[in-house]
């Protein structure tokens, strides 16, 4: 078997044997197969596509390439969330919590910031203190003491995801459906759960633009649970303006506690609830549906999820008192308007637009190595259908850099798009697929 | 500029500009752009294409990555001949001396075994002694004393392209016709010659195996040339069985020297005969093709194309006498014949897989640091339209391991395609494209 065949039949539009997925993964994985021949491979596959059983193989060669951790030592209700990114979405701060406190695991694995998308990590570390780099043996213990943990991917996870993931970064082939589905379906297959639920974005703010693209990719990552055994539902939800109103890591986790306490906003809260109450169902802890909800609503206004948020903080090594005192968090140092410049209606808002403005007051990563400003970003005003006048405010601007601010105050203010219809606010749960 | 928008342009089928196109060559060739986002872009464009510009572009910037030979000192008859490289082609080993005998300067860089494809530079050193790298230095003073020498690229022509062609070789993406005609014409362009003449091969033993896709290589580096204002005309040659009988580095020497003698197989003789003619055309040497093919046969009848090649293997350190004692060439130890299983015409012959029978061999490179074997190879003794009967010889094989050649056997044997009806030979120059 040579790599240079594998890549010329891809290339050709031919499908790969499951041989020729794992030769792959694992030579990269192991160093002898050179990045320059598999990024030639992302870019096939990306012009290219792959089937299904071709997209089966590559996250099973993913996930084998490192520990999959084994969780049936808990019993049966072990469920994670995921979610495609987007801007603003801080579920995850939610959702763990609460389904962890009705008594389901919830062993979670997540992300950094990524292009115009926020990342949980990144969101969790602007706690001080706070520790996601959780050894395994850390993370196994916490399971058992808490029921749930909020960690980073570690050395041991599906390895060759992470060293694919760099590699699509920089040759142009992240927003490819197999691509995207196999590496978020290794992490989470290894992550030693037994149902997953799935967030999938859809709209200008997510990695995937259109419905189409976006419900191919639920189906996808749907189909490939199912080749590895495991339960999974996806919703597909609406991206096409920031979720929530706070964009920035310390702003998100504000808006994430005040959720916690019942006094969240009603399209975040929303998202949150039904995103609990399919965990739950997918766990056994609810009959349907409507029962989660009743059982998240409980947890919400109990204090239950707020109180396993403090927990999880304590146990990572991070500071309690912010949940209630959010001034022990990192706070930008100025503050500014985004005023609209003419009256009408909120027609649309380019939200990847929105995610690259609080990247460049630096609650983002504009390059691997830049630090994350963690009080900087934004708190969005004004919404779709929202009516504004000459002047209103669109959003406010948290800033520690002047120059930073007037920059993304600029990309800020050309990603609304303001006109003289009353627009419809977007649906935010679109569908369900299963 | 970041390479990643400029890999994910093309991937999305869009036209690179100029200055995208130099930014990638220049910062591959100073080492800043890495590997894995060049192939990318070359998986990229192998399956989007590139327009008449862009490949203009591209041989541009890559011609200009090294330095550009100026011989207009030596006057305006300056020409060279290209193939884009198939099985025993030894035309260069002739065509040079004859027109270079006629007064033309001809600056001929060549290149070594490809793949199936045998190599200019491989046949030339299988010459006890032959240099065939030659400083800039050593190739002017050879241009200014003799008109003619046969080298190889040397460090300074075109280094973007030899960095291009490595990487080409193991991403597979060398069959792609914008990269092989920017790579063909950046190091042909920086010769310091005024004209070219391309034999654009096609047919089962060439790159592109059908006449489209040759026709539209031969058009595209046509149109490379004119952008550069140099004159150039293509001729579309039969490659679907070895030119010539001799298949292999000295013997395909020994076949050049007998037809310089008058003496060659017609088929090859006449190739040599079109593709001079065409040079001499091309540098005003002669008014009309007629009339340069009179001039071909007095060079070879005079024994002047014979007595040229002479002087080139002299200053270029080779021993002369193999010219008239070829058993001062490197010879194999065994002989053996390969006949044919049935009766009947040959209607085919896979002349990819004859080449990859002589690879086996030893004639050509398996791996990048194969070492050739420059006496084996093979006299093929059946072509397309000839009658064989059982256990007729199609080919003798040259060689020096028995293993080698009973799989080299195998592989020769099933190249050729028996049938019962009479097939007509291939038409050897099926098209002048100017």
């Amino acid at each position: 078997m040579r790599a240079t065949d594998i890549i010329a039949s891809k290339r050709d539009g031919k499908s790969l044997t499951t041989d020729q997925i794992r030769f792959m993964v694992r030579g990269y994985t192991a160093g002898e197969i050179p990045d320059y021949q598999l990024s030639a491979l992302l870019m096939a596959i990306y012009l290219r596509g792959m089937d299904a059983s071709e997209t089966a193989a590559l996250t099973d060669a993913m996930l084998h390439s490192g520990d999959v951790i084994d969780f049936s030592d808990l019993g049966e209700a072990r469920v994670d969330k995921h979610s495609t990114g987007g801007v603003g979405d801080k579920t995850s701060l939610v959702v763990a919590p609460v389904v962890a406190a009705a008594g389901v695991y919830v062993p979670m694995i997540s992300g950094r910031a990524l292009a115009h998308s926020g990342g949980t990590l990144d969101k969790l570390e602007s706690i001080p203190g706070f520790r996601t780099n959780l050894s395994l043996l850390e993370f196994r213990q916490q399971m058992q003491r808490l029921g749930v943990a909020l960690i980073g991917q570690t050395e041991e996870i599906a390895p060759a995801d992470r060293k694919l993931y760099a590699l699509r970064d920089v040759t142009a082939t992240v927003a490819c459906r197999p691509l995207m589905a196999a590496s978020i379906m290794s992490k989470k297959m290894a992550e030693g759960i037994s149902g997953l639920v799935l967030d999938v974005k859809t709209g200008s703010g997510a990695f995937l633009k259109t419905e189409d693209e976006s419900r191919a990719l639920a189906r996808t990552m749907i189909q490939i649970a199912q080749s590895l055994e495991r339960d999974a539902v996806a919703l597909l939800t609406d991206m096409n303006q920031p979720l929530g109103r706070a964009v920035g890591n310390a702003l998100e986790v504000v808006e994430a506690l005040e959720t916690l306490k019942g006094r969240g906003p009603s399209d975040f809260d929303n998202l949150c609830r039904e995103l609990s109450a399919e965990m739950l169902v997918l766990s056994g802890t609810a009959g349907t549906v409507e029962q989660a909800r009743t059982r998240y609503d409980e947890l919400i206004d109990s204090g239950a999820g707020l109180e396993k948020m403090q927990k999880i903080i304590e146990a990572q090594s991070g500071d309690p008192r912010v949940t209630e005192d959010y001034s022990l968090l990192p706070a930008s140092t100025g503050t500014s308007e985004v005023r609209a410049s003419s009256a009408g209606f909120i027609e649309e808002i380019d939200t990847e637009m929105v995610g690259r403005a609080a990247m460049l007051l630096g609650a983002g990563r504009v390059r691997l190595d830049t630090q994350i400003d963690y009080g900087v970003g934004m708190v969005i005003r004004a919404r779709i259908g929202d009516q504004v006048h000459q002047g209103s405010s669109l959003a406010t601007l948290h800033f520690n850099d002047r120059a930073h601010a007037e920059e993304s105050a600029d990309l800020l203010a050309k990603a609304y798009k303001i006109g003289p219809r009353e627009a419809p606010a977007p649906v935010l749960i679109k569908e369900r697929i299963k």
